[in-house]
This record gives structure tokens, C-alpha cells and sequence, in this order.
């Protein structure tokens, strides 16, 4: 089997973009990433766009993209919901190890400001089982992850006051990432005063609705290692698909998506130990119970044990599970199809020891994970990268 | 590299499909697809879905038609335009030859009569460039195709009498299959007297709205031929995306994007000469001078005299390059995110022998070719199957 690196990487301002169409903004990804690896567009031999994009003017944004960005490359969009990035980076990443392709390019671009709220909420909602829990329930995302959080709070002694932790943690981290959507630290107060969106999650527990893209360019190992002295490999991907209907679910302390996504990765990278693995975790914090979930689902604290490490703060760089070093979906932002490419950029970025001062974490494992998830853990992909070969 | 064969083939009913959900209508094409293969649904590792959806009530039809057929895979949503089922073939293709993936599902399916006329027009429309062509010029696709007709027919001396053939040749495939949305035959007068939709392309050169669903279940050469004594082999696939502008395109009788798709296909699959190697073609005819254009595109007639095969009646069965034995998009219809699924099904029941009385093809090359298209060529794929290995 052929193995595949990113050679290049891109990433746009994100935040509220009206002052750039859907492909202006892809290209303020998709230019630094050829910058980046020195490549040209005719290099990319297919181009695949994560993108949910109900909301946009284009709706073949495959084709506007690439044209936009002089790409002479097959195509196609991808969508897996909030997991629509790491589908396309599947899409890439496949291309390359089945030898067919040399280089391929996987984008994520989103602009969702486009969309008068509450339309995108609505829409947004929809991204689960819409005939049942949209329609008949009224159920949108925050309601959701309500759901979760209610039962998680309740089942192991946690507080609101804790899932503020991740809150804080992800707005530290924004505020050093010069990309993030808010960069601005917040205080304790800040959060727990903040307005309930729907209960217990409250403003500060919520990722905001964002227009972003961002890019990475992989090739093959060998052409790899003529374009960069620093690839960054990509080991293995998990996925997994869950349940459409909440109402299906078993558990709602975590998602069994995630988890079994994380254990087909950790198998196909011969990881024997996550908590002894990684330098890096990037994970779906789309609400603060979904980062905590996120650490138990991964295998970095036990049932009930996640919020421990929040108390802790050993996701900080100085503890033991540097995690969203790029403040999160939470601060950085969330333009769906963008963000698990998103996590690709800043995981390289950081293996490669190019994050800027007070985000850059310490390399010594040579490894990192993301964790993206779409829906409600309706979808899960785990990718995991590594910096030697 | 490891090889990727079909080993399970379902098809639904096409045509106008109000008895049944989305989901239901892609059961019955999984369904017969697990049953041709022994496969059950855990078997299945991932599945992509192909599909448009601007008019589906489920807008992610990865998780709800994963969930209503039981599995328990990794999964994704594709889409290029017309050509999203030859995404996702791409998808469960790459995965397979990989080595990531031993057994993967290529799953095409849409409902289009959901949205009402003439909305489903106007979202179709959609699928080029939005802001450009079809706000300012309000450009739909008779429109779009109409302008290469007319410049087709000015150029190279034909009429539309004989674009009128092409349609006949697929009516009379449609009659043969019982999943055909239109099982009878046309008269010249049923198709010449026929209304005008958009000069010169009248009802009868234009392929209709549809419902339907097809699926293909693939395995790795090793897993195949456990399953089946009849393996059918991808050898290769070509992509490519042209200019989402029709303004920027520089031929009006040709769709660029196709010749270069299968100019990859040939060269990966080692085919020198297309009009000698292949027992049957599966063309992207959604309107008749579309089947003209991909005569020449495909290599199978030169500039121009692509009309001439019609006229000569060199793609019925028994001329020298049988094309669209299932009555192609015309007459077997064109649920958009189906259409490239079905036609590898076509294919591969074809070079299985087990075509429908009067429908099978003389197999003797053993190799057969689909060519599907997104747009008016904004995506081009075309695919490579063989029977023997």
C-alpha cells in the first residue's frame, strides 16, 4: 500500500465573510496551501470539497471552487454533516493510497452567514432524521446536545460550572490562534451568566455559526519527500455511522459512532494505548458535552471520568492531552464542511512545530488525532497523522 | 495494487415513485444487490450514497438510507450532479483498492418528484454556475443543451431527424426492460411531432424526471471470487470537471471534460484503441445530441460524425458499438444520483450474460465502458469494467 502526506497546508480568517463568495473564500485556503507545498494547480490531479452547503448560492461547489482556483482536476463534493471535511480528506487520502492519484487536494469551505437565522438553524436541524425528531419534535442542535448533556450531568455528579472548563480552554486557545472566529479570552463568569440556549447548554457551551475553508495537499510517500522535508503522514482513518434516531440510542453519555470510529483507527495504526500515544488531540467540541464526551469515546478517561480531566486541566498544553489547540470548534469556529479539514491544517501545523507562540505544543510522541463528528455522532471519522515515517 | 470487482447487483423500478420514501426506494435496490451477492449488511465496511437532494425531505441520505437498510458502515454522502453515483463507485472503488476496505456499497438514489414542477427545473438549473448563467441568463438545462445542439446541427450538416434516432434506439432498449420508467417504442412521428422544450431539442430528446435507485456491491479480487464465480472487474476510472461557464467553453459540439475523463480511463486501463476493445457503452444520453457528443468524446467516431453511427444504426446491438442496451437516461429515465450506479449495474449484468431477452449483448470482448456526466460536462467519469481478470 502506498502511504500518503500532507505537503501543504491552508486555512482562511474564520468568522462572518460577506465580504467573499463561497469560492473567494476557498481560495484564501486553497492559494497558502499551494504556497506552501510550492505546487502548482495543475499539480492537483483530483480536488474533493467537504461542503453541507443547503445554504449557499452555488450548489455544485466542486466545480466552482476548482474553477475558481484554476484547478484541471476530477472532482466531487462530499458530505458526511459536521463531517463533510474529514469525508472529503477520506476522498484524498483514498485517491492517493490506491495509486491512482499522486497529489490530490482536500478542501473544506462553508459560508453560513449567507443564511438568515433562524433558516440556518432549521437547516442545520435537518442534519439528522428529519422526519421524525425535526418535524414531529422540533428538535435542532442544541436541543440535541441538550439531551446528552442533561443525562451526562445528572448520571456522574457534573455541573454546569464544569463544562464551562472546556468553554474557557477553548476561548484561551482562540485567543492565540490569529484564525479563530473569537479571540478573546473568557472569564468563569462569562460563561456560567451567559444566556441558556437551551438547557443546560448556554451561549458559552456553543459553537457559533461560521464561514471558514481550509485545505491540505497529500501526496504520495515518494513524491512527498521531493515537495517537503516535513510530511505529515496520515496512519489510518476510522468511521463509523450511527443512528439516525436519537430515539435508537442506547447511551446518551457518549457516541458509540465515535467510539468505534477511534477503535478501527487505533487498530489499523497499531495503536495499543491512546493515553500514551498522542501529542495532540483535535476534537468535535461543537458543544462543550461534546469535548467531553470526546475524551471518553477516545479512550483518554473512563465513563464518567472525562469531566476529571476538564477539573484537572490536563487538556492544557502542560497536561497530559494537549487538546484543541486551535481553541475548537467552540472559539476557532465551526463552517461545517471546512472543519475537519480544518483539524488536518492545525494538527500538521503543530507536528511540523509551526504554531504560533503559546499554541505550539510540545512534539516529542510525533503523533495527533482528529475527531470529527457529523450530526449527533450520526457520522465519525477518527484520522490519525504522524510527523516521522 | 489490489483489484475491486462487483459481486452484488439491485436496481429498482424507475419512474414516478410517490409509494415510497427515499429510503425505502433505495431498499430495493440494496436489498436484491445483498441477495445477488450472499452478502449480508454487516459485511458491508462503507457505503457511499450518490445523490442531488436540493428536493429531498432527507437531507442526508448517507445516515437515514445506511440506517433503513441495516448497516452498520462508515458512510458518506457524494455529489456531481449527474455523475454523483460515479462519485460515489469512486468512493467505494478507491476503498477497495486501497486495502483499506474488503468489501464496500456504491448506492445511487433520488426522489425528484417530491418537488414540483417546475421547481425541480429550476434546482436542476441550478447545477452550473448559479450566479452567471442561470440568475442573469436564466439558463436551464434544455437551455444549456439546446445551445450545443444548435451549434452541432449547423456545424456538421445533421437535423433534427437525426437526433430523433438516437431516441427511437432508446425507446426501443426501454421496451425491453422491465425497470424502465418508458417500456414502449417510438415511431420517428412520435419524436419529430413532438413539442419543442428548448429549440431544437423537443420532449422526445430529452430524458425525464425520475425516481429511482441502483446499487453495486464491491469486494477485493481475493474476497470476490469467493463470493461469485462472476466477478466484474473495474479497471480503471477517468475523471475530470470542466469550466463551470458556458461562456468560457471553447467548443459547443463536444464536452471537453468527457474527452479528457476518458482519455485517463483509456490510459489507466491500457486501451488503445476504444472502438475495438469494448462489447458495450453506457452513454450519459440525457438529451439525444448528449449520445452524439459522447460517440465522438469517447473516440468512437470522429469530429462530426458522430451522427453518422446513428443514421447507420451502428449502436443497436448488432452494429459495431452497442450502446445504452437499458434505454439509456432517455427512455430508462435519469434519477440524477442513480444514473452512474446504474449503469455499472447495466454493465455488469450484461457481461454476466443475464440481460433480458432481446436486451443482452453479444460478449465477446469481455470489457464494457460507462461515461456519466455532471452538468453539461462540469464533472466527466468514465469507468473501465472487464469480466475476465
Amino acid at each position: 500500500m502506498n502511504r500518503a502526506a500532507i505537503v501543504g497546508i491552508g486555512h482562511s480568517k474564520f468568522g462572518k465573510r460577506m465580504d467573499v463568495s463561497i469560492n473567494e473564500l476557498a481560495w484564501e485556503a486553497v492559494k497558502p496551501a499551494l504556497d506552501d507545498s510550492g505546487l502548482s494547480q495543475n499539480d492537483i490531479e483530483f480536488h474533493a470539497v467537504g461542503n453541507l452547503g443547503f445554504w449557499s448560492e452555488e450548489l455544485l461547489p466542486a466545480v466552482t471552487v476548482g474553477e475558481y482556483c484554476g484547478f484541471n482536476s476530477g472532482s466531487m463534493k462530499t458530505e458526511a454533516a459536521c463531517a463533510s471535511g474529514s469525508a472529503a480528506l477520506k476522498v484524498a487520502y483514498d485517491s492517493i493510497i490506491s495509486g491512482n492519484t499522486k497529489i490530490a487536494m482536500a478542501i473544506g469551505v462553508e459560508k453560513m452567514y449567507n443564511s438568515p437565522n433562524p433558516t440556518v438553524i432549521e437547516l442545520i436541524g435537518r442534519a439528522g432524521n428529519y422526519f421524525w425528531e425535526f418535524e414531529n419534535f422540533g428538535l435542532t442542535f442544541p436541543g440535541y446536545y441538550a439531551l446528552y448533556a442533561t443525562r451526562y450531568l445528572n448520571e456522574y455528579n457534573a455541573s454546569e460550572y464544569d463544562l464551562c472548563l472546556a468553554s474557557i480552554k477553548a476561548h484561551h486557545y482562540g485567543s492565540l490562534n490569529p484564525n479563530a472566529q473569537f479571540q478573546k479570552e473568557i472569564s468563569y463568569e462569562d460563561c456560567i451568566n451567559s444566556k441558556y440556549i437551551a438547557w443546560p447548554l448556554k451561549l458559552y457551551d456553543s459553537s457559533p455559526i461560521t464561514d471558514g475553508a481550509a485545505a491540505v495537499i497529500l501526496a504520495s510517500d515518494k513524491v512527498a519527500k521531493k515537495i517537503t522535508d516535513t510530511p505529515i503522514y496520515i496512519d489510518a482513518q476510522g468511521y463509523a455511522t450511527g443512528s439516525a434516531n436519537l430515539s435508537r440510542r442506547e447511551d446518551f453519555t457518549g457516541l458509540n459512532a465515535s467510539k468505534r470510529a477511534a477503535e478501527m483507527a487505533y487498530k489499523r495504526a497499531g495503536i495499543d494505548d491512546p493515553k500514551k500515544s498522542f501529542d495532540l488531540f483535535e476534537v468535535h467540541d461543537c458543544f462543550t458535552i461534546a469535548e467531553v464526551m470526546a475524551y471518553e469515546d477516545l479512550g483518554l478517561a473512563k465513563k464518567g471520568k472525562g469531566v476529571q480531566l476538564l477539573r484537572e486541566g490536563q487538556t492544557y498544553h502542560d497536561g497530559k492531552f494537549p487538546t484543541n489547540s486551535d481553541g475548537g470548534l467552540k472559539a476557532k469556529g465551526h463552517p461545517i464542511g471546512a472543519t475537519g479539514i480544518s483539524m488536518a491544517v492545525e494538527i500538521a501545523k503543530q507536528l511540523r512545530n509551526e504554531a504560533e507562540k503559546g499554541r505550539q505544543v510540545k512534539v516529542s510522541k510525533g503523533r495527533a488525532l482528529s475527531h470529527n463528528v457529523g450530526g449527533t455522532g450520526h457520522y465519525a471519522y477518527v484520522t490519525i497523522f504522524s510527523r516521522s515515517d
